[in-house]
């Protein structure tokens, strides 16, 4: 591709805010034109999307809100962003030349002209597939190893409960708190991802949540003695049932809420006040916090990774035209593994 | 009272276990008869009871349920126990003699065989009223500075919220957070208590939760710039308004959920899933685990009384025949201060 050239360029906008459960026909693929050059004292660089990545948090940026902080809020006839993995076409910043693998903040669309240059990182491992730089080696991976090593403090012997355990970060959550020596069962929503709990990730126990009539009882079952952290991606009713079923000094590691982001009226919590006699602690946590780790954290992750001691399941689906759906499946948990949409092999 | 003389000895019984609000005749007083004298061997001693406390835990021990960790729960018939100071009249344990005056749990009663010593502290300091050892110098002045200095570690110009603020804790938590330079406001359920909390406690500002139409908008209000802090001693609505109102990073001690006590099904808090996005930490404790603390908490504490630096509201009503009254009262926010029963002087 000739620097200079103006290509099509199809992209995913969102066609109005959304309210409930976020629909495919909430988003709308279009097709412009982008001219492959960077605007000269722009700082910008101009990038070829390969891989972009499906994640929970993305349905809290299709309200009406204002942008603040790490993310961009979505606006109607805008194009989505969020992580993704890319190619470096042209580049006006002195950090990044043509060439560079990249992954960071994107836009869903084939070419992006990126300012926000700080959210983007570049890639020097390429002996692991790209893709996991949306993945474990992102922020999904990233997320897991502070949230369990930072947050919870696991030791030897702990009973460690993870919801979404089959998801972008709870296979990970479970698979280190594994490594330390825990206890871990995770929840999920179908028999297959049970299955991948069980005998991909290594998880003690696994249990699919839509089969149980009452979750109070369920965690009594595969946790006779208690709870001693919770890693919680879902709220609502689970952490009810967890609270009742926590040990004393227990740790709940909030990383997300996935079952209450649709919803207009929010399912209210009422076992709180246990958590008084309990001593437990409900600690809200962004991985942002804890980005200075990175470095450690790739280098670690990369050599768990070549030695076998960590595995990966992603769920990779091809062609911008179906990443509306890939986002939306997420809700339902239509995705086994980490959901991914490939736009290009480099 | 000689040694060995049997006396009688009024006291409060439970009458049945107890649902929703605890009422008056949930108790009752009876008359029984005492023997001035501790069995050879028991390793018990026999008191007698100068003050009792009433604290809003109490509740919580008048429904069915085991008896487990320090307090034992009431049964139906038996005499209710609590914190209290007393006054050893004979003793079979090598550490407490004839004499000595003791502050920890005791019955509601006039005269109390205590054989559970170990939660008995001999009062070393006699130049402060007595009554203070179930206050400012007991139980809940402790859980005071554990929960404020050990659990939320506030920092200069920090802003800090506490509710139920001119109660047996929130009066010290507050003037505990000013020492240290944070911004204070509580909440309480009177005008006489918002002046009092302005003027003797040296609050920035009060408010009366039962005036306001909004929580939300009223902290909003007061927080302009958000809260840092909040001590939690009701739980309920009031927690949903502060979660929102709360900044990044902010720290929610939960010491009690009074409001939810006698509630039969307890209100469900909705905003959770904002403790992600503001990295709140919330966290349950107990004065139990801080209880190695006491005797620097104890010099510090009689150090700063005579100096002026703190200060104490106290609400004594006098008669064990009040004290169910007095107890039922916390519930309904009667209390002017900390709830206390004055059985007999010295």
């Amino acid at each position: 591709m000739a620097s200079g050239e103006e290509v099509s360029n199809k992209q995913i906008i969102l066609k109005d805010y959304v309210t409930g459960f976020p629909k495919e026909t909430d988003m709308k693929m279009v097709s412009s034109s982008i001219k492959i050059k960077v605007p000269e004292g722009s700082k910008a660089v101009l990038v070829k999307n390969l891989y972009l990545s499906c994640d929970p948090y993305m349905r809290n940026l299709m309200k009406k809100q204002e942008s603040r902080g790490y993310f961009d809020a979505y606006r109607p006839g805008s194009v989505l962003s969020g992580f993704g993995v890319s190619k470096i076409l042209d580049s006006d910043h002195p950090d990044f030349k043509k060439g560079d693998l990249v992954w960071g903040i994107t836009g869903w669309e084939e070419f992006s002209l990126i300012a926000r240059t700080e959210r983007l990182k570049i890639i020097t491992h390429i002996e692991v597939p790209l893709s996991y730089y949306t993945s474990i080696l992102g922020m999904p991976g990233m997320t897991a190893y502070a949230g369990i090593f930072e947050v919870c403090s696991p030791k030897k012997g702990e009973y460690v409960y993870v919801s979404a355990a089959s998801g972008a970060v709870g296979q990970l959550v479970g698979q280190y708190a594994k490594s330390v020596g825990c206890y871990v069962v995770g929840s999920v929503g179908s028999k297959e991802k049970v299955d991948l709990l069980k005998t991909k990730f290594g998880f003690d126990e696994a249990f699919n949540y839509k089969e149980e009539q009452d979750l109070v009882v369920t965690l009594e079952r595969y946790f006779p003695q208690g709870i001693d952290i919770y890693f919680e991606n879902v709220g609502g009713a689970m952490l009810d049932a967890v609270i009742l079923n926590m040990r004393e000094h227990g740790r709940v590691a909030v990383c997300g809420m996935i079952s209450q982001y649709n919803k207009e009226k929010r399912d209210g919590v009422q076992n709180l006040p246990l958590i008084v006699g309990k001593r437990i602690h409900i600690k809200g946590f962004s991985v942002f916090d804890y980005w200075h780790m990175y470095p450690q954290f790739l280098e670690t992750t990369i050599q768990r990774i070549k030695e076998g001691k960590i595995v990966y399941a992603e769920d990779i689906v091809e062609g911008l035209e179906n990443a509306p759906s890939a986002l939306v499946g997420l809700y339902y948990g239509r995705n086994v593994g980490k959901q991914v949409v490939l736009l290009a092999h480099e």
